[in-house]
């Protein structure tokens, strides 16, 4: 292996390794860490950081990127190495005092947000999220300068490499001008779904949950599920870890819950065993991972065959053969039912995407300077009102719902939507090469389903931007169209 | 604080919070990582290891130390700073290729002891073994030349401070000539105990373990109970995690590992808050850690009064009001019933310091070139004949049960006995300034005794040696008096 390169592998490893020590802490910190080690937790956690952080700004780095650019490497090594640039750059980029800076404002700004949304006080807010976008926007700048980006795209870049703005504008006014009259029309036709009677114990649900992992191939002997506050997937290939919250009068939560992240686990677990604790041997940024996760839960598990195949194991596990809620079909309804909700989390498929561009277009603005935090939430009920229709009657139903500007992640709620279309684009690809890929999830099997997405996506790790990818696998570029055309066969066409 | 102080302070605070985080990853790859997640764990363990020994090594260190040498320095600080130059001068005097051939080597050898183990094949073990046994002694050698010390003493010292051969020598000596004329009588003298009658519900089990923990007044906010194959305490003070093993056939086992690991996780949880992240901080060595575990188990579990409060809780649990096996008679004879084992960690209080005796013997002849590991088996055999009158049958349950010698661990076993004396002379002392200590015993209270245990040792952090803490606290020192007449009331005076 050629030297600087191969010193860099060596550093880029060790990085690796200590990110994965801070995957296991994570974790344990949300599953089953008592109280009294929060503080020990944090602590622990910012020395490994820091000495990731030492480990990739190190001087001798930059010299060994330069050195490697004239050593002859093979493709994969090329994209690992364009791939340690991305990250050298982008660690270097931010001054360490505005670095220290954005952690102590953001750590504040959450705690103060958990208050404020308590008690639906925008006011108590405003001055510390005033803060977080002055120091954000900062970190643009900053990294914006050193890649030759607006200020904006360094921040989507950071969610997913070669992600711009440019190619959002066009796909989400698309979008904001299609999706409401879609939604518009599911609602009004939409047949009524008969509720679930709980309840469901949850010692069941587990047993069930069990049977949806087993459906999409999941190996326990790699992996964990267990139960925390918030679901997540985290952990590293070969001990991917994800989570899941059960209510005894809802199953169908934890079930969806449990086969989103299990989209994420299984993108873990597949990534290139040969580079593994390489940077080029990660997952792809946010979008890809999000396409990953709703292509199992949105395009495979609310489908007809998978909905049929729930509804079988539910009825047997619950023991209630002859419950009308559990049949296929009233369990397709429930889990595709379109209502208009003020909450992002709880919107479904068709109205999501219009929570989303309504936050792009104001964290865009206020990245830009043309939005003051003091003006926001009347821009959000604003836009609620354009988009939706619908206008919260409070700030802890709006502009305070969610967590991710109080801990400074601006760029990063596009990303949830552009993987919905992607997860739709490379669905219908998926379809025309496994052409009997619905009757395998009819039988509760993704089997050839995980094949292709293993073959396609996992084992490519960072190979490719996500457009390159997305264009390798379907010739396309990234647009709403597929997924256009999926709400309409699913919600309209009554197939 | 003084610069030069401050600095190692920041320094060892970093390290202390990278051992945690170590912590972390062991318990949890002893309790809940799945098989996959092995070969990352080992990765990632090695480079927190190596990043730890980096910053206690780094040279600036030993820069540092020496001014700090001259520095205005309260007592606590001055240990701090003792304690800190005898863990770099550890780190520092073993060359680091050494410590990487033994690293090798002892993984190697662990795995082919566990092989040989099962087949009882010493020969298969030799090999590894002497030379493990060689690069051991490489490193006592280098390490006794750092500090001025015999070799066996630099190993003895890596686990217990200040503890020297010159000490264990006459104790040992004593204990050899004493203790298997004690449990002769004992086993000669003491009543037949009835055999528990199982089953005993693990989940009725798991409950009765709850109720040790609050008799030892263990806060579950600020630690956890779990299970693994091999029991042990772990974590970080706030968050001292504990495990154990159930059998449905005696709960016994299970109780009294709980209150065994109880001793060293109140003893991780009292450690001075001031201190915390500091090495003057941390709970002293090996005999200290022993003494707790002991102390809690041992002196106070196994006492008549709170022997027969477990007996009437156990009865309640498990809903056996009218079993005799769970009288509180019965269950004192069985929880300190004497009989020779082959097997150390099955022996009881008056055998075990036997075995240990004979592994003393064995490894400082080893480390000192008197012994071949070839003339092993032999030695031990001749040895158990002397001590213990009994002689394996094979190797499985004779040399090759521990696991100590195949890792390294040579002049680890004295501080299992040496705690062992240490926790008579502690409880003798507390015994006298806590009069109704048996009391709160019986009554399934450590309450004061708890308190006497972290006034006197566990706030005390490495502020003195394991001898200066005995002396201060009972104006004695080490010697095997208190146990031998410890052993003799329990025992032999019917009381």
């Amino acid at each position: 292996m050629p030297q600087a390169y191969a010193d860099l592998a060596d550093r880029f490893a060790r990085i690796s390794n200590v990110e994965g020590a801070l995957a296991v802490l994570s974790w344990d910190a949300a599953v089953v860490m008592p109280k009294g080690g929060a503080e020990g937790r944090g602590e622990q956690t910012a020395v490994l950081k820091r000495f990731a952080h030492d480990l990739i700004t190190a001087p001798v780095v930059a010299e060994r990127l330069a050195q490697a650019d004239d050593e002859t490497l093979d493709e994969w090594q090329r994209a690992n190495l364009v791939e340690m640039k991305r990250r050298h750059v982008q660690a270097t980029a931010i001054p360490s005092d505005l670095v220290e800076a954005i952690a102590r404002v953001t750590t504040t700004c959450e705690m103060i947000w958990r208050d404020a949304r308590a008690k639906s006080d925008f006011a108590e807010l405003a001055t510390s999220l005033t803060e977080v976008v002055r120091l954000t926007r900062a970190q643009a700048e900053a990294l914006g300068a050193a890649q030759g980006l607006s200020p904006y795209d360094a921040l989507l870049d950071l969610y997913e490499a070669n992600l711009r703005d440019s190619t959002i504008e066009p796909i989400f006014t698309r979008l904001g001008q299609e999706l409401p009259g879609i939604s518009e029309a599911v609602i009004a036709r939409q047949p009524k779904a008969m509720e679930l009677s709980g309840p469901f114990p949850i010692e069941r649900q587990k047993l069930l949950a069990r049977d949806m992992m087993a459906a999409v191939d999941f190996d326990l002997s790699q992996g964990r599920l267990d139960e925390s506050a918030h679901p997540f997937s985290g952990g590293i290939p070969g001990d991917v870890r994800i989570t899941t919250r059960y209510e005894e009068a809802d199953f169908l939560q934890a079930m969806m819950g449990v086969l989103h992240e299990l989209g994420h686990a299984q993108y873990t677990a597949g990534q290139p065993v040969a580079w593994r604790h390489q940077p080029v041997g990660d997952a792809r940024g946010m979008i890809v991972h999000e396409s990953q996760s709703l292509f199992t839960e949105m395009q495979a598990s609310r489908s007809r065959p998978f909905t049929a195949f729930l509804a079988g194991r539910a009825r047997a596990v619950f023991e209630r053969e002859d419950d009308p809620a559990l049949s296929a079909e009233n369990l397709s309804r429930l889990v595709n039912r379109v209502q208009k909700s003020l909450i992002r989390v709880e919107a479904d498929e068709t109205t999501y995407p219009l929570h989303i561009v309504l936050r792009w277009r104001l964290e865009k603005a206020m990245i830009n300077g043309d939005l003051s935090v003091a003006d926001l939430p009347a821009a959000w009920n604003d836009g609620m009102r354009e988009l939706l229709g619908i206008v919260p009657p409070d700030d802890r139903r709006g502009c305070l719902q969610d967590i991710h500007w109080p801990v400074g992640a601006f760029g990063y709620f596009p990303c949830y939507t552009l993987g919905a279309l992607m997860a739709a684009q490379l669905f219908r690809a998926m379809l025309k090469q496994v052409p009997d890929a619905l009757e395998h999830l009819g039988r509760g099997s993704f089997g050839p389903i995980l094949a292709w997405q293993r073959e396609n996506v996992h084992q490519q790790g960072c190979r490719y931007t996500f457009d390159q990818l997305l264009a390798r696998i379907t010739g396309e570029t990234l647009g709403p169209d597929a997924f256009l055309d999926h709400l309409r066969l699913r919600y309209l066409s009554g197939a």
